[in-house]
């Protein structure tokens, strides 16, 4: 089909949206808008310069036969700390304190929009590991799972509470949940994950990290690795020790006061392990 | 910012498609690119007319002081037949087959590009209704209900079968699960929900459709009201009367033949309620 310029970038744009992390041949394109090899390069040009200028992310050009162009969803520091500084923001409301020093999320996790934005900044995180699957466990954080497997292009395994028949046979492991220090069982539909494959965990709240250090030993259960943890908002434990030590947060709770209703949401560590890749991403 | 044209066109592109559903009035464009509004009148004709030549949607053009235009995703037959053919074929594959009459679905719903063409399906079908919330039944639903939420631009509400406390007060009823006939339990916070909401319900697999039939009670409890009713898979029940009438599905699992371990599937209801929609679309 033969395109001109403009709507071949429309099209283009809209294709890599669509498919990020995939690494797209020129051939493609080419075939695709009836166009020369040299003129989609030219196109490729001006859609990177903008999705830099915008900071949403970037192209990556694979030289060579086998090569291509390869859209990454990735965030400027600017705009995720706009992104980090309006939720910590509608986070700080005091009547989101439910008992046990939880903090109510369900509109936010609700609202697609957010979770798109959430999505992109924990892709952006993530962006230069190697991520076979995102995993989470059932119900919160199933759509923190989406909204960053989206964006990476890799598929989502939920773990459950429960064991479903509709999931075929699984394995379940019990775990000791860091705060309630009950027993829990945790289960994973076998077919689920392969041996090996490198796995991105996240979750929408760690307090002590029982459920993430659960999902861990889950893991060697099905002799998988762990790519990277993720989680929306960290809590600080009254003295508990935390039983999982490398993760990034995108926000952190602290100053819970029960009696006088006060919170505090503040940035998460997520500043440390962005920076890295957004200047990798201007330097270009 | 003064943008070039090209850069303009990727702009305006990405800026729609993350923004589904949404008026954007000429005179936000007009300032975000320092362009005259004549100008991005004419990039939206370009973009308009891509969308609808690719089957993927279209762009609503509100006149007035109050206008503007809006993305509205949308699907052609032509690729609704596809997307719908694809899966079909995937899912005739016997080892789905799972006790009970259930279908093995967990891989599909775990992928976000086959999700994100699903949701673009539901958008489609629903683009003319009002719809405030799409809800859907933890846990196997949720990736649905996000995907059509995004492509409509709504929030998402999960009822639960548990109550967790991290969700504050809830409002819970009891129903009666079509197939196994046992009492069950649904929950949903309180705070989830206005009076007078209009709910789009969707679940991945519906038999008798007691758990779908489980919320369009609770919703009256909420005084909310159904706006529409999605699912992905209907299954012919064994002389069952169907409890939900009206509902849209994208696929029919029928021919179920435990013993010789072979199933048929084949395209739902959907295509009386997209065709419509594609006309209106393609008579632009």
């Amino acid at each position: 089909m033969k395109m001109k310029r403009s709507s071949r970038l429309v099209d283009m744009t809209r294709f890599l949206l669509e498919h990020p992390h995939r690494l797209v041949s020129l051939t493609y394109f080419s075939e695709r808008y009836g166009a020369a090899k040299s003129s989609i390069s030219e196109d490729l040009v001006i859609i990177k310069e903008n999705f830099e200028q915008q900071g949403v992310g970037s192209l990556l050009t694979v030289p060579g036969a086998a090569g291509g162009v390869k859209y990454m969803p990735l965030i400027s520091e600017e705009e995720a700390d706009r992104v980090v500084g309006e939720l910590c923001e509608f986070l700080e409301s005091p009547d989101r304190l439910l008992p046990g020093g939880y903090l109510y999320l369900t509109d936010i996790l609700g609202n697609p929009e957010i979770m798109n934005q959430v999505g992109r900044l924990f892709a952006s995180v993530f962006a230069d590991r190697k991520i076979d699957v995102v995993m989470t466990v059932a119900t919160k954080g199933i759509p923190l799972a989406y909204a960053a497997a989206s964006h990476l292009n890799v598929p989502v395994v939920i773990v459950r509470r429960d064991s479903k028949v509709t999931e075929g046979s699984t394995v379940s492991i019990n775990y000791v949940s860091g705060s309630s220090k009950r027993i829990q069982t945790m289960a994973l539909a076998r077919r689920s994950l392969k041996p090996g494959a490198n796995v991105l965990i996240v979750d929408d709240f760690m307090k002590a990290g029982g459920t993430i250090q659960g999902m861990v030993n889950l893991l060697e259960e099905f002799q998988a690795d762990v790519a990277g943890i993720g989680v929306l908002v960290e809590a600080e434990g009254e003295g508990e020790e935390r039983l999982v030590e490398e993760y990034v947060s995108m926000m952190n709770l602290g100053g819970v006061d029960m009696k006088q209703r006060t919170i505090q949401v503040a940035p998460g560590n997520y500043k440390k392990f962005l920076t890295r890749l957004t200047e990798g991403m201007e330097s270009e």
